[in-house]
């Protein structure tokens, strides 16, 4: 029987329920959408007690597939108002789909806030647990304590910001040494979980192991797949991603003339080699950071992107400096630091919220006078402003439309209300159109466009044409939402994109886990259906047309170095819903 | 020829342009709306250059007919993000009226705003003139200074909180007096006002005198008027608002259990007594404040609702203390303490933001922790924030929608992010619907159905049911939108619904001035076309059922003493807008 966990945070009780017919063969994204849809009323308050939070992992992940240990978390985001699915890659991922539960659904809340909670799922069952020792605990400390007592377990965990409702919170996951460094950072569902008094849960390791129908054609796949991305530019062994990680972008973007400077203001940045992937590795290499560059963030990546920052003593400092994160806190400030930028990443994943959100706010920050471009000192203090949960750190822990509103300032790079990750839309329309358009509010991983717009990945696009990048940036969506469904890390798309036999592979290795006869074509209309629930409950929240719509600074104001505004007609977005 | 002058705060150029035939018939609230709808981008930054601010004076205001000196306001709002009107009683609207101009329109931005800037309009014409001096300055200070270079005119102006764009921001007007007292408070349009680098507009007095059609039947209209608001209980000299100000609804309110109490948790108020308006007057009258009820906001009131509240010597301490003032600041604060609330009502007035929504927030802010309820001086420290315009101040400032999102609080009573005025919902049915289904956000004056629910004027209904509320919040929300372009004080509608003569004085009256062959059930229709313009610029601005809709703990806490929840079905909600 396909079962998943229904855990009341009123009541405190925990209890194993059938899953649905309809999701037997469903994962991840798709997974927590539907419940979304089905369960969650549009109009609730997303921190009172009618939301809910769900956890999924992945189609495939648990089993050997290659770098498919991710978890999506899906519930109506306090940032957006909307529906919102947050994924990341972390043994628990792993953990809980080898436990057999294919969901956990959090709902209700706790009368009073006095105490936290922890859900504990291991050989002795699954129950709720006091956890009031970890209260406001920053999320280091919080992973230390819990593997005192549950030395077998992986965890998913908010810290303080998520506890305080900020609604840039964000669920913070282990890595595989047991980093508070991954997160499910978009949309606030940290402050969701804070509402329901939950700070932790932990799944302990090797509970059993995920079921797979047709193990000759998982295998098949699987070996085609890992063929694939070992044999891609991006993914291979000593590839792009393995040697400098996502940060590789910073340079590329900048030559676009598509990086976000100085809250969107431009689109190059002096300090772009500064902050850049090589510099990175380089820097890296120098402190003497053996195996720091080329890390997974879960056992069974071969693609290993992800990285370990030591200080200028070799001590590490944070894990890891993702092209995002080094973006948002960088460029996007004026910010040519990589040292303050590795502190400032720390700082957001200690207190717990999202590097995006948190670049984006201090960029509107800075708009507002509270600190000048290019000043990481002020930055870093604005940052402690939002662990000291100050008047003043609330206002900025809620976000950059938040601070926006705040301080009256009107060149706030944000849509529904989430802030704009690392490609500027004026010169990059493709993902320009996926920000506006997505119901996830703006998200880069919603529709990765630029893998044929920037990287001659599937194509090769005119980034600064807006021809054709409607139906691009639906075709992108529809698929993505599928990956993100399956628990492959979107990475592997570089692959599936240029290699037939890898998209073939992928494929199979789906059919394999879950017995079903999905064709390459066909996992474009799941993605498609995924994509129609989520717009219908924002729909029923009351998203229109309206929120499908750029800032409007940037229909106005030109972007250096090309000097054009984001042309794309109102009509042309709203033909990315003609399906 | 019907004129209007239109501001360009980007070239600081004045003009006169032709009315549009459309609107020569026009006044007020229909006006503005109309603008708004016409010319205002629906998905602007409400602080950007795109946004207009438009004044306009009411289809009788400058006239002699009785209680008619009213003014619209109106503009995109930045506490709503849809369409606002917000009307004030002072002799700026009457000036205005005699000018000739049927409105001002004020559009653009000016590039940066170290300067700020007044419109005079006066004998020598209309013109931008440097108000630098007054920048930052508080509002009784602002209306001190510009009365001595400008001293035959009167005043619209801003307080600090709308240069500093806070979205509670009004516009402040000044009283026959002088006193910087009189509001079109409601919905932030101050902020508009001063993202525009507008400190105030000067209008000098007799500057000529409204055109009347057809003298007879005007005078015959006014007559009748006259004598119903000279004969109804409620309006007439030595009548319930004359004697006690409309702060005499304190105790019925009280007695009805529909007195929000602590931040909407209950319906009736311990000190409702001790700041009621008979303890009011009699404060007055004991402190030896002779005229200072019974006072008038501007020349021509025959109703004279408004009071000057004395502190212990005696001395003038504010205007106006009124019922909605008294409540937010009193009833739902827990504080019983009027030497306080107009304490308050004070710093709120010099600031320059909305009572309403100033009492509101602070019920939200306590109910986050930031004071106890019944702690009137830590209210005032709150409010203190707003002047100095701290990071708590910003987030205060913005209102109750957003201090309630700044702490994660689930119990905020607003509607479209506007703060509920003085009547609980839950325990008076018709004006809850009033404010849900209002194009305006909650707001009272929109459809004041406390007429018959609470007053047994225009009939007798029980508060508590929801039968035929949709239709009676309908009726009202149209005749409102008529008598708010007329130029009448909606206090004049008491006479109106009770004495058929009044009536038709008042229909004569407008007919009289305007040429017109409006009937009563004809002005009824009028009102529905204004509203379904406001009703489609929400629409294009992406507003939904969805925003239709209360706050969802109203529809789930039961509030004593009646113990019911807001029953009125989601169906009822949108028919009201089945015509």
């Amino acid at each position: 029987m396909a079962k998943f966990l229904r855990v009341d945070m009123s009541s405190l009780e925990v209890k194993e329920e059938k899953l649905p017919e309809k999701y037997r063969k469903m994962g991840g994204r798709g997974l927590t959408s539907g419940f979304v849809l089905d369960e969650v009323k549009p109009d609730c308050h997303p921190l009172g007690k009618n939301n809910k939070l769900i956890f999924a992992p992945g189609m495939v992940t648990g089993t050997s597939a290659p770098s498919s240990g991710r978890i999506s978390v899906g519930g109506k985001s306090p940032l957006t108002g909307g529906i919102k699915e947050s994924n990341a890659g972390t043994p628990f991922a792993q953990n809980l789909a080898r436990s057999g539960y294919k969901a956990i659904v959090i709902e209700g809340k706790p009368e009073n806030d006095d105490k936290c909670w922890m859900l504990v799922l291991d050989s002795e069952g699954a129950r709720l647990e006091e956890a009031t020792v970890c209260k406001e605990k920053k999320t280091g400390a919080t992973v230390n304590t819990l593997k005192e007592a549950y030395d077998n377990h992986d965890f998913a965990l908010i810290g303080p910001a998520g506890e305080w409702k900020m609604a840039m919170a964000g669920i913070c996951f282990n890595d595989p040494e047991y980093r508070a460094s991954r997160y499910s950072g978009r949309g606030g569902l940290g402050a969701v979980m804070g509402s329901k008094g939950l700070k932790a849960i932990a799944v302990e390791k090797k509970m059993g192991k995920v079921e797979i129908e047709n193990e000759d054609l998982f295998k098949q796949g699987q070996r085609k797949l890992v063929k694939g991305l070992r044999n891609h530019d991006v993914t291979k062994p000593g590839g792009t991603l393995n040697s400098y990680g996502t940060a590789a972008l910073i340079n590329v973007l900048d030559q676009a003339g598509g990086l976000p400077t100085n809250n969107f203001s431009s689109g190059t940045f002096e300090g772009a080699e500064k902050t850049s992937g090589e510099t990175l590795a380089e820097t890296v290499e120098k402190r003497g950071g053996k195996g720091m560059m080329g890390h997974s963030c879960h056992p069974g990546c071969i693609i290993q992107c992800s990285n370990v920052y030591p200080d200028e003593d070799g001590e590490e400092l944070v894990s890891c400096v993702e092209y995002e994160s080094d973006w948002s806190l960088g460029a996007n400030l004026g910010i040519d630091n990589l040292d303050k930028i590795a502190e400032m990443i720390n700082i957001c994943n200690e207190v717990g919220v999202d590097t995006i959100e948190a670049g984006v706010m201090l960029g509107v920050a800075m708009e507002a006078g509270l600190a000048e471009f290019g000043d990481a000192d002020k930055a870093i203090e604005l940052l402690e402003e939002i662990c000291e949960n100050s008047a003043l750190g609330r206002v900025l822990g809620n976000g950059a439309s938040f601070t926006g509103k705040a301080y009256g300032v009107t060149r706030v790079p944000t849509v529904k209300d989430q802030g704009m990750p690392a490609y500027e839309p004026r010169a990059v329309k493709g993902i320009g159109i996926t920000y506006i358009t997505t119901p996830m509010g703006a998200d880069h991983t919603a529709g990765y466009t630029i893998a044929p717009e920037i990287l001659s990945v599937g194509g090769e696009l005119d980034p600064l044409s807006p021809e054709g990048k409607a139906e691009l940036s639906r075709a992108y969506q529809a698929t993505t939402a599928f990956v993100d469904s399956s628990g492959y890390c979107l990475f592997t798309t570089f692959a599936l994109l240029d290699d037939e036999e890898a998209m073939e592979g992928m494929v199979e290795t789906v059919n394999g886990v879950l017995g079903t006869d999905y064709t390459a074509e066909e996992i474009v209309e799941e993605g498609k259906e995924i994509l129609k629930k989520e717009r219908e409950f924002n729909k029923r929240a009351g998203f229109t047309k309206a929120d499908d719509r750029p800032p409007e600074f940037m229909r106005e104001e030109k972007l250096p170095p090309h000097n054009g505004v984001f042309d794309v007609t109102d009509e042309e977005l709203d033909s990315v819903w003609d399906f």
